[in-house]
């Protein structure tokens, strides 16, 4: 069902493979030998296609979709068309997860240093990496085993990059140690100087940013996000973070681990977040605060003060999500009642 | 009146040629033959140049204006000043466009693949392509005749990019096709992977994103803009709809015909945009919804329900503008009114 | 205490030398040939290192502090511990940014024209420039002495830049006059075409941009930032302002000198800008306003009216700070009581 210019399928696989690869128990006597070919949205799915059933909203369609194989919560396994090979599970999108990419593996292009890239002499290059053309890596920067480094990205002096990692094509990397696994998308740009002046009438006086970018194990950094270096301490990115695009994060910030920062937030310098915050997209959080481990911060909020660990917030200046919701509803009745009595 | 180092005029131009060309109809008796050297504002225009008069708050100026000639309606054409030939229409805004772009047309470059660029050997170029240095094609790219593509710029394996368009220099594209005359602008990220995981505690799984971006004919897209690539479905971009700058599209979203979408706008995933429609710089649109043909969103909105086609809203939570403006006022007057009671 | 993978320490500097540089005072008897060999912040700074003290709040750290020398308003100076050099100062952060500067002075690379470098016949380059790898310099550009084009950047046809610039990697500049001592991070976007259409159901016209972008001395643009050029008037940047990362700004826009503009702030065409404003992070500037001289825009604020000189507003739509204050609690305290009348 995919493009076939850009994506190839790997399959097919069999039941028995499904269930050994994703953790998932075959309910009945669907035959294990079963090969499936692909992966399909349930409403588009046909018998030879493995699907997924997760939101109740769809149960509808789960209950008449012609795949031939379905991961699905136990409740809800009784509900399966009679043709459907039922693959118990209690997450069945992180099964569909995993399975779908076992069907459209990341592309590990051939090992090669591409002619037109430019490389240091003391630059070390791990084995099985494939660096592309323009390319350009500055002195001492060393870049682990089977790492992929698309066109015309620049990898400044120094810089140390992990195994296993995508860096994005036309991305500037300076000052930095990354991890591994680490995927950085296109037009990335991580370490350039924080924004700090002592300000001042006779003209704002550039502060040294003395610190580093520190990029954990399994982050992922959407197209156009910006990381600035730290001042003296470093900028931090927890392992298992996802950063999606044109996010900007300030010097010294410190995300936790497994976090989810939705597209275009902006994090002030020195702020921390805790592990896995979930920020919305379009978030603005000041400088120097706290943002506790698991809080929620709604799309647009703007946080002026620490959040507690735990806690949904929403609006700008951001407060605690219900009072959000009655902020908005009081305000909506109080224009609602000026106007109808004629103001 | 422009600097020569980066322009050139084109012209001069005869009045019969900006009439036939414009679609405008010449008042009075004025000489067909003149021929004016240049656009102008109505303030800086000499009797060389030509003008338009659009927005009547400007009504003053149009009246002492010194431009040879001048663009506009009917209603008003009394007012012009003597010594100014008078072109007659309802557009005059349209009309002084399309004459600015006889004079100083889009550049074309000559035709040449530039002995910096790296392109695959399976990749097919069309007749009177310029490509410039440092540009990467990938394996099985096709572009169409009298395309552009500016430095720097990074075009993975299988993308179709049509006639006559321009791509920005460090600009990326993978799994796209794109129409005839479309322009990119600069540092813009197209077919990135969207922003799709299994949430969980034992971490975050990469959920592959198997559509591709689709970008019809006469689009326009700013610089550092980034559009995610469809999970399956497509992202879709209608034909002559126009992004500006910093503007984030994610998967699976769809943006209709003639739409407009000004700077630093989001858009989550799997949302619809009717024909048409006005987002204001920062909007921000959640996931899922259906904004309707027509419509317009004020800067700065946070919507986070359906719109229907031809509303007008504001605010977030956005509501129907004239709502949102009642409840700013009520806001401000609750405020003084508590201040004054001493609160 | 600064990682030497990336920092070079220009130091030691004699206390004599710090006097000298940063124009402070030594006060009592300490041996001005004392040497100091980094600086540190307070709560880190061993005998051998230069901190500063300027925000009270950190008054017990600075009494405690290790710092062999710290500079210090001349009112805390009874405080500093009996181990410390005080330097006597009324502002003891920019002496610190100065002398911070001293240790780790920005890296000029050795001079030199890259052999990846393409450069047109008829580029201007200026001594002691360094242009890097995979830069393209298009006809007619003139470039001062003692600037550092990094890799990948790409500059077109008639762009002037002073001395002694830094133009980060995978930018791109057009239809500019730049100044001396300019520093662009990387990924930055300039004088790319205005968002100028004539609009209409037949479709949108696009409006020639003729104007430039004119930016002055001593301005620092932050990563992936755009500036459009001008549509006939320029898009100017006033001396010494500050721009951070993401920022997008419109044609015609006029910054002043001095001014702070924090990340991924929006500011719509033909706004202009007062001498020495300051933008908090995601303002929204609509066009053609007028924004005072030192004016003070609170972070995510939406300013749709005029802002008179000294100003400092917030909310959105933006109101004096004061009234946006008293608004936030007026809010509050409504829905509160709504919500305990049970409603």
């Amino acid at each position: 069902m995919v493009d076939n210019r850009f994506f190839v399928n790997h399959g097919p696989f069999t039941l028995a493979q499904i269930v050994e690869w994703s953790g998932c128990t075959l309910l009945g006597d669907s035959n294990p030998t079963i090969a499936l070919e692909d992966v399909a949205p349930l409403d588009r799915a046909e018998l030879s296609h493995l699907s997924f059933f997760d939101n109740p909203k769809y149960l509808d369609q789960f209950a008449v979709s012609k795949a031939g194989a379905c991961f699905v919560k136990s409740k809800f396994a009784g509900n399966a068309p009679a043709s459907m090979a039922v693959l118990l599970t209690e997450d069945p999108y992180r099964c569909y997860a995993l399975i779908a990419q076992r069907f459209y593996p990341r592309k590990h292009p051939e090992a090669r240093i591409a002619p037109g890239a430019i490389i240091a002499h003391s630059a070390k290059i791990g084995e099985g990496c494939c660096i592309d053309p323009g390319v350009v890596i500055g002195e001492n920067v060393e870049i682990g085993k089977n790492s992929i480094i698309c066109a015309n990205t620049v990898i400044a002096e120094g810089v140390k990059i992990g195994e296993s990692c995508q860096i994005g094509a036309c991305s500037t990397i300076s000052h930095s140690i990354i991890g591994n696994r680490v995927i950085l998308h296109r037009g990335v740009n991580i370490g350039q100087d924080g924004f700090g002046y002592a300000m001042g009438r006779a003209g704002h006086v550039k502060v040294p940013q003395l610190g580093r970018v520190i990029i954990e194990d399994d982050v992922e950094i959407g197209s156009g996000s910006c990381i600035d270096r730290g001042t003296g301490p470093d900028t931090c990115i927890g392992a298992g973070s996802k950063i999606d695009n044109l996010v900007q994060i300030g010097h010294n910030v410190q995300i936790g681990k497994a976090c989810i920062i939705v597209a275009q937030v902006g994090i002030a310098g020195s702020t921390r977040i805790g592990d896995g915050a979930v920020l919305g997209g379009q978030v603005g959080v000041a400088g120097h605060l706290k943002i506790g481990a698991g809080s929620k911060l709604a799309a647009q909020s703007g946080v002026m003060q620490d959040i507690p660990a735990g806690t949904a917030v929403g609006g700008s200046p951001a407060v605690p999500v219900k009072d959000w919701h009655r902020q908005t509803l009081a305000l909506a009745r109080l224009a609602k009642s000026r106007n109808s009595s004629g103001e």
